[in-house]
């Protein structure tokens, strides 16, 4: 039997600090997922920079356990395209998830299987429910690290799938310094 | 199909902004949960005292959605036992429920069927994690309101039974201005 435990989140440097795993998202591991190709392949051969990290305490994938992790997303962006993670619907879809905002400005651009978007700004305090059957992905507005916290169960499953290929029915750039939705080209329902 | 939203908590009050339902939790709502009943007594013929408050955003209680409330405990005391929740296992008892620490200074006391009980002091960013099968109670040890966000698989269920009765196997009192844990008299197995 799993007995409880406890870990803390620094609210003045938005990290998690007794985590269990640690994941790395490099420029690399994106391929194709931001919408210009070309300025994409220019700062990757320039550098494999990070776009964002994954602090998480490690719990079994089992129902009734939920898992949580801290992610930081570095500021950046790809042309006007911001600094975002790979984003994705749950295996068991009827899955929700919730996310809080801990330091820095981002926001959560979310779609369903009928291809409906919703977009909501998350800043330190912000609780944004994903409810079941929402694809998301997070995105960094501002122009320090962002971070959040987001909590599911442990057993809902990462479904990557076609998000890796086309996205989000909208991109998340910055327009006059401010953050705006565009539509995604490549999107198709 | 529900939609997502958002809700905010503000870290400076430890409240949440945009709640749906609020449900208190006066002395007389808690009769024979503190230890020294005759205290109890005198404290509820002067004034019936919010103990706690909880905040909460709704959700379908159906599987796969997640429960989440911010709780604010006042200061207090009933002899030299500290303010508290109720407590609780879950009826669904597999399922885990994580507390993050958003103001003041507590504690989680939690307790499995086999009797054995297990406390942790939460601060804020304190992420405290209920395993599955562990009942679970906070309390408020400092002097101000105490806030938390507890979030938890929607259709968990809420099983009051013994508890209400006899209570974790730990009291936690304040002895010389510091929290200790102590023999519950009232505890068996």
């Amino acid at each position: 039997m799993l007995e409880p435990f406890v870990s803390s989140i620094d609210f003045s440097s938005g990290k998690l600090r007794d985590y269990d795993n640690k994941l790395d998202r490099k420029l690399s591991s994106m391929l194709g997922m931001f919408a210009d190709k070309d300025i994409f392949d220019q700062m990757l051969a320039k550098e494999d920079s990070m776009v964002y990290e994954v602090f998480e305490k490690e719990v079994p994938e089992q129902s009734g356990q939920l898992a949580h992790a801290v992610t930081v997303i570095h500021p950046g962006k790809v042309g006007n395209e911001y600094f975002m993670t790979k984003g994705h619907f749950h295996v068991k879809e009827n899955n929700a998830e919730i996310y809080l905002g801990i330091k820095g400005n981002g926001g959560i651009i979310m779609q369903n299987k009928e291809g409906q978007s919703s977009y909501y700004p998350i800043e330190p305090g912000t609780v944004a429910y994903v409810a079941p059957y929402w694809a998301h992905r997070t995105v960094n507005t501002g122009n320090v690290a962002f971070s959040f916290l987001a909590i599911y169960p442990a057993d809902a499953g990462h479904d990557y799938g076609s998000i890796e290929q086309i996205g989000f029915p909208k991109l998340v750039v910055e327009q006059n310094s401010h953050p705006e939705l565009v539509d995604n080209p490549k999107f198709t329902r």
